[in-house]
């Protein structure tokens, strides 16, 4: 095979970083299919997840390992990684019992574009959780 | 409201456009919710997307706007666009009618990673079509 066909048809996961060494990661509940968020991993974030079986990745922002939920407490139990065509995103299929988003709702993604309008978003979610409590553990 | 607690709690949609002025998109089908693809948008392809309903994207490899489905004809029909807390990040939920990966597959993500394995992958999804003839026409 190619070396495209081998990563598109293959069975061989060699995961692309990208120049800053990262690769994106969606982290998907398991169960319902809602995508909770997308962060991103570098190298020792994927190998430290697939070790552990908990999300863990590299925080652009703080540019350190950031095991999620090692603040709020709300861990992604990693139940399968699945990986795209070209092998530079991946899907983390995850389990979790509480709010993902630092915000406090369930997911990152509690607002959409409304109808007919190029700037104005609406909440499609409640707060599950109060923040500031949270991270004040 | 802090320029911080305004993107993340406000109404207004202000995508942020990373340095090479993309922004991330996954597509998820509106029905299923199974995530078909991430691909990458400019601003001309959002408002592109949101202004004929269409899903268009920013091929980085061929450097040009890329009406999904304009060689294969599986576009998607986007019925709503959300987007994360600090906005860098989109997710269209779409209407398709047929396999949206290039290699024949509905999603890109039709590979996971086998329990143990840090190199193993396995097949999880079968072709829903062929894509040297879609790719021919």
């Amino acid at each position: 095979m190619s070396a495209s066909k081998d990563i598109e048809q293959g069975a061989t996961f060699t995961p692309k970083f990208d120049s800053d060494g990262l690769i994106t990661a969606i982290s998907q509940d398991a169960v319902t299919g809602q995508v909770l968020m997308v962060a991103y991993m570098n190298k020792e974030a994927l190998d430290l997840t697939i070790k552990t079986g908990n999300a863990v990745f590299f925080s652009r922002s703080r540019k350190r390992l950031w095991k999620k939920g090692e603040e709020s407490g709300h861990v992604q139990k990693v139940r399968q990684i699945l990986v795209d065509c070209d092998q530079d995103c991946l899907i983390l299929k995850v389990e979790v019992d509480q709010g993902q988003c630092h915000v406090g709702y369930q997911s990152c993604f509690y607002r959409a574009l409304k109808p007919d309008s190029l700037v104005e978003l609406e909440f499609i979610a409640e707060k599950v959780y109060d923040p500031e409590q949270a991270y004040k553990k």
